[in-house]
């Protein structure tokens, strides 16, 4: 062996050996590209790069270059300081060493603060190409970009694009607990290590603001909804500003929780009345005194009056009283306040799904300019499917923004693969007809139809402690896809796992055709060995992990299980049309429409809407309970494929990984058909029909699955 | 530059930014040996290693082989199936292949069954390694010290050594629960994912397993000894037996918490007395279950009628009818009662630290053989410094052992570098003088007194999630030295830091020295800054967080710092002599006569044994009040020392864990001074006198220190 393999060999056993990928660098792998000729393009193409700026901006955009570009090339690519020797020039569209350029020109004026534009010299040799934005962030914005063309094998001649945000603020909602616990979290521990803040500045917190920033998210909330007053505190907001001073050079903002009732708990006050002059002040007072911390602070979110959260009916006020409190103390300082429409009061309503409308319809226009209702995507809780929520379209007057749950807490928690893309677009695609056809609920959120002060796409966060943070490898996608839905709605489901895979894994062909087709397929595959055709909330109970539609007789109807799916010997379904809950009638009435009937309903939310007997005929021809069986029987087995196709690429993708997601795979199966099995024995004791011939039966009884037990399941705090 | 070192120098870039240097690999690096004349020399002798065996265990060895060799050697070095032509061969004693060296015959005799030889065959041209054990056990841990033998550049010429462990049962203590909270835990969530186990087998649980065996660890208590019965069902048996068969080839055995009313709390009894026909038959069959998943399941760990754990006393029974009901379950399979000796009843006894004497002295010979008490090193709780505990000698016809904390409850949490091995050693070089003088610690546990049938050393991990394991890099020294000591006690603290600094670290004579210099000076630092001149327990309240000297008026006497330190406006300490609780009584007439009087009283214990005037003369020749303010600021001092210290060796650690630890080494800091200047005026308050001139006052007043609050410490479920 020659001494030059021998010293690279040894190094990359001592690297396999060194690193064991635990999937930690996420889609900013960096590797060196496999592919000998695009490796070859880009390494005569790139021979040096020169930063035209100075700021902590551009000192991220340096090392991220110095990080990816010789490692992917493979080569050593120099700074150099000068513009016009450099092959790779990244700067602020006013700088002079840039300002010339005819192709800047024609395509600054296409973008806006936050974006960016790309393009290729013409005539330079033997190439050079320009990165600019208006701002510091946009340019960082356009390095990712760039180190992403690389990153998957895309052509970087001729370049000539620009892009920006259809969305102005787009954040990450972490539930983390101040105790590291995290709600519904399944990926280990918060990555928030408040007890050694602000000291310790974790290596993980600039790595966070990294991956952020490479897919666009501009904001994060640090806190869980259901809120701790404590983080307001002179104690807490030390900590609050070290990360804030972390995440700023990444154009990532930091926003917190606000508990309503802390003027009582940290203020010394008697009431948190939104009315009272006291309260007023103190929330003023506190507004000042978090921005002399954080003077970028984004704002504050809100859960009010949900789930035994204090807010201002407490008082007797309303959600506007309460938000417009909020907003007025944070609007001297650009702040903003997220009220989340995720509400119930103690009264157990004909229908949860229609209370959030019940509430904000009437309070629409009564909120201030920098209150943003934060809605969830449907009107229940985040299940594997639910109808796009009626608050898109309903609210006229009002800024509101989608909420959606990249964390799995109804979807398999961390060892499901669900690529949540899908779910993500089937919400944003949806039409709300409220300004006529073509008024989807990305175009209201967008701000295309009302013309709205503030935009904003919230996603849960699915991130822990986890070496690879979001505990299924296949996790990290739904980060990745929420962050570039955010950025650019109209991207596909397809475009945006392509890219994923290709950073994330490989290049290779067979690798992509293989992964995507499992991630395209997981979402509705879950729906299906989970809540088949609009089935909802039927899962175990306060921990919400597997199978209990059995569930009933709690605290409050709506948190059973029975109250959702109304099986009875009769039929199964929640009538929410007009002879049951109405519902429907949230909606406009193009939206009606198509819901109303059973005839016309698309199927997959067939018992969303609709109460049905069990031998109403689908259009399979089949029954509705032979048709269930046969759907819960077929997703399983789609899980099997799954594992099969995963085998098939098993050598093209690294050892560690590879185990790992193969180890989560076959926990998916059995827990599908621990789904499958719980479900179809339930609802056959209401239906009391055999199960399909050529299905094979359960192997246990329906006893055995509703005595099974999971105190410790992962994402709340224990209660046995 | 040439293409063979661009190649490696590109790779080096690339593997520097790939895994940033987390700490994840602990002392088992194995990197290129800096040096390069001993690396040579290394070379040329170790071309090929043999591995004579075949099983589960040899598999380990051979992959450790493969991954320590080439990569220390940094060079190719092949595996051989012949054993005369190997330059390394490994294998057990009895083997054809090794049997015939006279070297062999000569050290074979001198080992245990755990114990290996390693020696240098005798005219072998170049050179010739032999590594045998009785067992494959012993031949693994043979290869771990060979393997160190290159990792701290140590020669491997003329080879002749041997050992064995001088205590039989070399256990961690977890104390981990079932949601993945570490009570008194300071480095993230439990390693143990229950959740996911048995099906996902996460490579950290084999890695866990390797950094043990390769400092002779071989058991292992998974779970908190404030128990949860539920780990002892089958769902979680299953979990408990996937871990066991990861851990079974390193010669890892596992052992669980019992709960003592686990009868009653999964068995369905109505009863959990220990002379309950019922409640032996439920152990009994409780024992058959758990060696039908775990055929060498360990043992059971019991803390029982302490801290409102249920036990036999709430029975009527005694500690004896509870550890034997257990003891006799567990008898058939080879299995061990580790039954604790940290125990309070509700009363409160005059002084705490004289129960656990008073109740297991008079129940010693009443123990069954397969019982061993686990006692704490200290009569009171893992304090930075106790005299030994007096059941040590005490007991003498019991076995007994010892139970250290390597986690730093009172001891600065992760962020403090305390090294413990002197702590440790402490401990067992006292001398109780139950057979005369040199009847030390270590020889009563090792069983050389009263010749037990069980020698067991037990350690309260410090090991989580975070990346490098145990939060503070220095901490992995702990559980390094934890081991070494339980394998052999008399190794000096020097001795085990030296290696674990090279193996860590560097083999740099700049860093070894830097290193060791702050290692082993810190535990003394912190007693100072903390609980000088044998104060103790003055720390926070239930997190134990902090200073708390004034901590007072909780439910019971002692649990507060007030009980402990008897400060007055006439003097300070708890008179443990004959004029106060007289504890001292508990010890041999010999250990008596070295505390009864101030003035023979190391100045250590001085407080922990009596209560002395503000103006007492110390032989410095300071007032008792002037020695102890001189102490808080001269421990302070050292930290900034410590810092200083560790900024000089900047580039010769990795930039990773260097920041890492000058920011750890920075909260240590601050919390010193924390430390000092709460304690300082707290005391101040009794004593009346000025702080001596020279040293600054503190910049905050008492009330301050006493208003700080922190709820959410870790290592507790907070209360808040």
């Amino acid at each position: 062996m020659k001494r030059s393999w021998l010293i690279a060999s040894l190094l990359l056993i001592f690297l396999s050996q060194a690193t064991a990928d635990n999937g930690y660098r996420l889609w900013l792998r960096y590797d060196r590209i496999a592919d000998e000729a695009t490796r070859g393009a880009y390494a005569t193409l790139l021979r040096s790069y020169c930063i035209q700026g100075n700021s902590k901006t551009f000192e991220v955009i340096r090392k991220e270059f110095e990080l990816g570009l010789p490692s992917l090339l493979a080569q050593p690519v120099g700074y150099t300081a000068s513009a016009t020797e450099a092959s790779l020039v990244i700067g602020i569209a006013t700088d002079p060493a840039l300002n010339g350029y005819e192709e800047l020109k024609a395509l600054i004026n296409t973008i806006d603060n936050e974006g960016f534009v790309i393009f290729s010299v013409k005539n330079a040799t033997p190439g050079k190409i320009v990165i600019a934005g208006k701002t510091d962030i946009g340019a960082l914005y356009g390095a990712f970009h760039f180190l992403k063309l690389l990153q998957t094998n895309q052509k970087i001649t001729n370049l000539s694009l620009s892009s920006s945000p259809k969305i102005k603020i787009r954040i990450l909602n972490h539930w983390d607990n101040l105790d590291r616990t995290v709600e519904r979290g399944y990926a280990g521990a918060s990555i928030w290590d408040w007890h050694k803040l602000p000291d310790y500045i974790d290596t993980r917190y600039h790595d966070y603001a990294r991956a952020n920033a490479s897919i666009g998210i501009n904001a994060t909330v640090l806190t869980n909804v259901n809120a701790n007053a404590l983080v307001l505190t002179p104690m807490y907001l030390e900590k609050v500003k070290a990360l804030a001073d972390v995440f700023r050079p990444y154009g990532i903002k930091v926003y917190l929780t606000a508990r309503f009732s802390a003027p009582v708990e940290i203020g010394g006050l008697k009431t948190a009345d939104p009315v009272d002059a006291d309260v007023q002040a103190w929330w003023k007072n506190k507004a000042r005194e978090i921005y002399t911390y954080i003077p970028d602070f984004g704002g504050f979110v809100v859960k009010a009056n949900s789930e035994g959260q204090p807010g201002p009916q407490n008082y007797g006020r309303t959600h506007a009283d309460g938000a417009n409190l909020l907003a007025d103390a944070l609007l001297p300082y650009g702040g903003v306040v997220m009220w989340r429409a995720f509400v119930y009061d103690n009264k157990v309503p004909d229908d949860r799904t229609k209370q959030a409308y019940n509430e904000f319809k009437p309070l629409d226009g009564k909120f201030k300019s920098n209150v943003i209702i934060q809605v969830k995507n449907g009107p229940l809780d985040f299940q594997p499917r639910e109808p796009f929520h009626p608050l898109f379209g309903g609210l006229t007057k009002t800024n509101i923004m989608p909420e959606f749950q990249i964390t799995q807490e109804y979807l398999g928690f961390s060892t499901h693969l669900a690529y949540l893309a899908p779910l993500f677009k089937e919400c944003l695609e949806a039409d709300t007809y409220v300004k006529g056809k073509g008024s989807t609920v990305a175009n209201v959120i967008g701000g295309e139809i009302f013309k709205n002060q503030v935009t904003a796409f919230a996603g849960v966060a699915n991130i822990g402690s986890d070496f690879n943070w979001t505990g299924h490898h296949f996790g990290q996608a739904n980060w990745y896809a929420f962050g570039r839905l955010a950025w650019d709605h109209q991207l596909t489901s397809e475009a945006i796992a392509d890219e994923w895979i290709r950073m994330t894994f490989s290049n290779d062909a067979t690798c992509i055709d293989a992964m995507k087709s499992m991630m395209l397929r997981s979402r509705e595959m879950l729906v299906n060995y989970m809540t088949p055709l609009g089935l909802h909330h039927i899962m175990g109970y306060n921990h919400h992990y597997g199978p209990g539609p059995w569930v009933a007789g709690k605290a409050r109807q709506d948190w059973t299980s029975v109250y959702y799916h109304r099986a009875d010997s009769l039929g199964v379904g929640f009538d929410r049309t007009a002879s049951g809950s109405n519902a429907l009638e949230q909606y406009h009435p193009e939206v009606r429409k198509q819901f109303a009937s059973a005839k016309v309903c698309p199927e997959e939310y067939l018992l969303w809407f609709h109460h049905l007997p069990w031998d109403y005929q689908m259009k399979s021809g089949k029954t509705l309970w032979d048709d269930l069986c046969f759907r819960y029987y077929k997703a399983v087995g789609e899980v099997s494929k799954m594992e099969d196709t995963w085998q098939r690429i098993k050598g093209k993708v690294d050892e560690d990984r590879f185990n790992h997601v193969a180890a989560f795979l076959s926990i998916q199966r059995k827990e599908a058909e621990l789904w499958r099995d719980a479900c179809v024995l339930y609802f056959q004791s209401f239906s009391r029909k055999p199960i399909p011939p050529g299905l094979p039966k359960p192997a246990r009884s329906l006893e055995y699955y509703m005595k099974l037990s999971f105190p410790y399941a992962p994402g709340i705090k224990p209660e046995w």
